[in-house]
């Protein structure tokens, strides 16, 4: 793509330009541009699109797609419900899962699904809540009228999830309204080998030859939930430069950053990331390689830092891009050109917090976001004791994952059954606790309150071996006790815990007040001088909301060559090495014969997507299930911070292959039927 | 330090400034400026300071300290001829090692040593022979002439080494010949505890309490060398504020780069270099922990690794400080102004070079430089793959570390009997493919080429199983058999480094080409303008050649704190936690009775140095010993881009710790009298 157009994107109105985009389902585009094929969507097929999609709620997207509330995603987002699944005894994971009857759909530890119901503009009562306000005052304002609102929303109804967004950087708030389901079953997981077939190598990568699909299926009071709204599986498919539509939930962009704060994840953020998930890294790909049962233990967390250190990674190379950040100085120029002196402040004020950052963010993320704490029972614990301070104040007045309105989630993941293995436990705690000494010196207090005189392997190996909240009768009783309970608990991993609140809350509070509140006090302002610059026609940064993006079936040209939008079943077969991650499955070398090789497999379009949208729908405008987006191609990862329609492409399994697989490989004749119960 | 003042540094000449400066002992500043105490040292000092002080090969310093060829270096750089010389059942790298006897010091199996012995401008013959030629034929143009000057320095002599050291980029060619020591013997190497107290957590840091020395003793023909030339070690020590000279080698800085070359090596280089380096210390501190023997195996390596990432980490930060890199564009502006407009297409060409260079990398560093290939036997397989081809060439037109002058280190380490761990080289060696396959892709020819449809840790435990080459008679077989044995060999590896041979060879070739000698014909370009515009009084980039640094014993202000300029034995013991890396021995527990601790341990001075200056002598203006130069503070890590007066320290073990320790801790009588010869 030309260097002039990124300009014209970022400002970039409905009627120029088909694939960009993340929109909110309450305001697409309305005038019907050529690019989308002359498409604009009714309501009824915007109520379908936004109430037979789902988001799972630890970061993917999903949808209906029958009646009887079985969903479709990806198996990457069903991995740790098929971990916690496993044992020595029966490896799901690798060996895969199908479930022949409902009675054997298994529940999945803790797993959450979320359907949008509503969006209601709260812009007005929240702005009002906040008007003329700086700093602390600004963010107990916003969290304190951002609780209020969604425990207005949600009531005593647990089944109801509510959630005020920031849109904008906080220059828009919605508040949306979700159905929450709390009891979902395992029903179809393929096995590793075809479900990641090319594992990391191939990951943001294509051609690609992956099945990167399962099933789950939502329930409600013991039954599988019956659901209105539910995509029906497409047969047809679609072809080169057909249309194609998706709807899923966008985790996080950065479109709207002011250079200041790029430049921030470029040479902080993203590179401290980078070290520390590769040096993790190599300590769990050793820890691996010393067993198949380590390999078990370890594979989730290695799957996750793989996939993560390649988004990271090609994030910085993308923000490395001098033609690119150029770009983003010369919109940012236009930008300012168009604000007023009082406005023009917001930036520098936006700049200065990035160096309040810069000295904050090695305590911070070490304390507070945990890099040096990497431990489950770490985890529980803080959960454990914040939850039990947290629980005795207000709702509106507590830290945000412990308001009314988490606490669902937060119980079903603490209450989990998933099992917690010592010895990993030992591997990672103490590898991070060396990283705190080593980040923040063998002479800091804080380190000191933590190790002692010990090394950081010698307190990992003591704690794991005193604590008891790998077990879940524990762990609930804590719960229940509140402040009394951990008061009096002696749990190693509670008092190490108790011990670093304190500090860890400090530094949380200095961060909030001193960065992201300015930051986000001054979003809005930012947020304003766009909207009259542009006319208001600019789409939000992604925040793992329902979003509409429009797309092509197409593929690309790379240094010369043209990459072809479509993969077979036949590359998968020509493809397989026998060794991993390109090693065929026993079930699938045995159908070779049978499965019709022609099918094609996987396919890339221009929708518009990052991460988060994993397992969502892909659509064609009968509103049938075309495709099942599971990737993004390398440019893809630029996505982040800008949309080059020439490169950037999403990547999803043909629905035919779905179905040929299930009908073929896995004779899963029940899924098949429910699945097809509507014709193309 | 003011910014204003780096820019004048940058410029400067010796009449302004102390402690900035890595002088050639041929060009000394010949002024006696008030900062250097009013020391010009003499032609008896330069030529005892030359003659005294000696290189280590594999990157460090050291000096004679007796007539009998006894060497003071640090305990880090001995490591890995300690580790050589130990095994499961004599461990000297934990338990230390100490020589009572002549008979009982033990040769280390590739340590080498080098006595600066001569300098000779070779300058416009270089030159001349260079001239007007670009790209492939100035590269080797330049490699034969030096070839030819080197041999005829060297003639047939072993014990010669000359290498022509190339100055400023090119703008200036030194002949340096030495006298060569290969029969190296360990006479005394302190615990792990106390050579490398503190660990990688205090590694960089001051205050600090390291006993990082170790003594070795040069060999000829079977007994002592006798050397005319060494230093007494000083009991008197120094004082704050005292004169401080160090002699050593230091290693590579980049203080004369263009800004282009300082942002690639931000951008491209180091943190490549890092991600890599973190993700191989996680693996390897997995293996570690694996067992006794693991950690044994390891420990080199580690150490090596954590060292590295935090120099380079360090460079990194500073490269994004974004004052510096203002001055640094502000000081080549000025060098532009003072360029004809021929000169001023310098800048571009090499700013093209790093563009290039950006391409090339990937394949660069993993093919040909190695990072693909981590590997013992690797590096053996290419050694003699590439060596029996070479030798079939005149010396003069073979790559450079295969021409006569390279080849006694070469061969001392291709026969030095260092164990080989095959569980270790199968777990380096599995490892680097992975990151070879990830980096170039699974479908890339070179890739298939090496792994054809196996998975990397497969062809590793392969590949080491079948090898025969930790066997030294079978790598002297190889080496001495030549082309014909290699051609002829069914050894895995060398089959791997010959089928890897040609394409590495092309890589090499594009490198030198289109990078190096770019920059390297340009930078010559440079240097006369430099030479120009400030009269010549510019001291060269760092070389790994001898230099001299003038300093004075000086603590620093750190965030509004004073850091005093010595530490005492005393802050050892109150240090020390009992947990590794704070853990005293032994030998020094017991000792705490005996011992002085009222005696100053490590201490801080203002000399200028850098990687490779590891070992240095200290010295005051009598020539005395005053300490031993092991580390720089966290500040000096910049020191590759500039130095930094207020900030940047060396840190040095005092001599009278080191008398200390020798007498009272280890009853090392012999050897203190050996070194106490001449009273202070």
């Amino acid at each position: 793509m030309p260097r002039h157009l990124a300009i014209v994107l970022l400002c970039m109105s409905s009627t120029t330009f088909a694939a960009e985009g993340m929109w909110t389902l309450d305001k697409l585009p309305q005038s019907a541009p050529e690019d989308n094929h002359g498409f604009v969507p009714d309501a009824a097929w915007i109520e379908t699109a936004m109430k037979a999609s789902v988001r799972l709620a630890g970061g993917c997207s999903g949808s209906f797609v029958s009646v009887d509330g079985l969903v479709l995603t990806n198996n990457h987002c069903v991995v740790g419900c098929v971990s916690g699944l496993s044992s020595e005894q029966q490896d799901h994971l690798n060996q895969g899962f199908l479930a022949t009857t409902r009675a054997g759909e298994l529940r999945c530890p803790a797993t959450e699904l979320n359907r949008l119901e509503a969006i209601t503009d709260v812009t007005e009562r929240m702005h009002a809540a906040t008007a003329e306000l700086e700093g602390a005052a600004f963010r107990e304002a916003k969290n304190a009228a951002k609780a209020q609102i969604e425990s207005e929303c949600s009531g005593d109804d647990t089944r109801v999830r509510c959630d005020v967004v920031e849109l904008y950087g906080g220059g828009h708030y919605d508040l949306y309204r979700y159905h929450r389901y709390q009891d979902v079953r395992l029903v179809f997981a393929p096995e590793y080998d075809i479900g990641f077939f090319g594992g990391d190598p191939d990951n943001f990568q294509f051609p690609r030859y992956n099945l990167d699909a399962a099933f789950l299926r939502a329930y409600e009071d013991g039954k599988p939930a019956t659901v209105k709204h539910w995509f029906a599986l497409s047969t047809a498919g679609v072809k080169e430069g057909d249309l194609t539509l998706v709807t899923g939930h966008p985790g996080r962009t950065s479109r709207l950053l002011t250079v200041a704060q790029l430049e921030r994840r470029r040479d902080l953020d993203l590179i401290d990331r980078l070290l520390y998930m590769s040096e993790l890294r190599g300590l769990l790909t050793r820890y691996r390689a010393e067993g198949e049962e380590q390999a078990r233990q370890a594979q989730g967390d290695l799957t996750f830092l793989e996939n993560s250190i390649k988004v990271y990674g090609g994030q910085l190379r993308a923000l490395q891009s001098q033609p690119r950040m150029e770009d983003k100085r010369q919109a940012e120029s236009m930008l300012k050109a168009a604000a007023n002196a009082r406005e023009r402040l917001a930036w520098r004020a936006i700049a200065e917090a990035q160096q309040v950052y810069a000295d904050l963010r090695t305590p911070y993320v070490l304390i507070e976001r945990g890099d040096g704490f990497y431990s489950r029972y770490f985890q529980i614990a803080r959960d454990l004791v914040r939850g039990a301070a947290e629980r005795d104040k207000p709702s509106d007045e507590r830290l945000r994952e412990y308001q009314e309105a988490a606490l669902p989630r937060l119980e079903q993941n603490l209450f989990s059954t998933a099992p917690i293995y010592p010895q990993y436990e030992t591997v990672k705690f103490g590898w991070s606790l060396s990283k705190l000494r080593e980040a923040l010196g063998p002479d800091d207090a804080f380190v000191k309150l933590v190790l002692g005189r010990d090394a950081p392997e010698a307190v990992a190996a003591k704690l794991v071996a005193g604590t008891r909240l790998g077990e879940v009768a524990e762990r609930r009783r804590l719960w229940e006790g509140g402040s009394r309970a951990i008061a009096e608990s002696t749990d190693p991993f509670i008092e190490l815990a108790r011990a670093v609140d304190v500090p860890a809350r400090a530094v949380r509070r200095k961060y909030a007040d001193q960065v992201r509140s300015v930051e986000e006090r001054h979003a809005q302002t930012l947020a304003a001088v766009r909207f009259r610059a542009h006319d208001g026609a600019v789409y939000p940064d992604a925040t793992f909301t329902l979003r509409l993006s429009y797309g092509v079936v197409r593929g690309w040209q790379e240094q010369g060559r043209r990459i072809e939008a479509f993969t077979t079943l036949q590359g998968l077969y020509t493809r397989a090495s026998g060794s991993p991650p390109f090693r065929l499955s026993p079930r699938w070398i045995e159908a070779e014969e049978d499965v019709d090789t022609a099918t094609p497999f996987n396919f890339v379009t221009t929708n518009d997507i990052i991460g988060g949208n994993s397992g969502s729908p892909m659509l064609n405008r009968e509103g049938r299930l075309v495709g099942l987006v599971f990737d993004g191609n390398i440019h893809a990862l630029g996505g982040a911070f800008w949309f080059d329609e020439a490169l950037n492409r999403c990547i999803a399994v043909d629905s035919r292959a779905i179905a040929e697989a299930l009908r073929t490989v896995y004779r899963a004749d029940a899924l098949v039927d429910e699945l097809l119960t509507a014709a193309d």
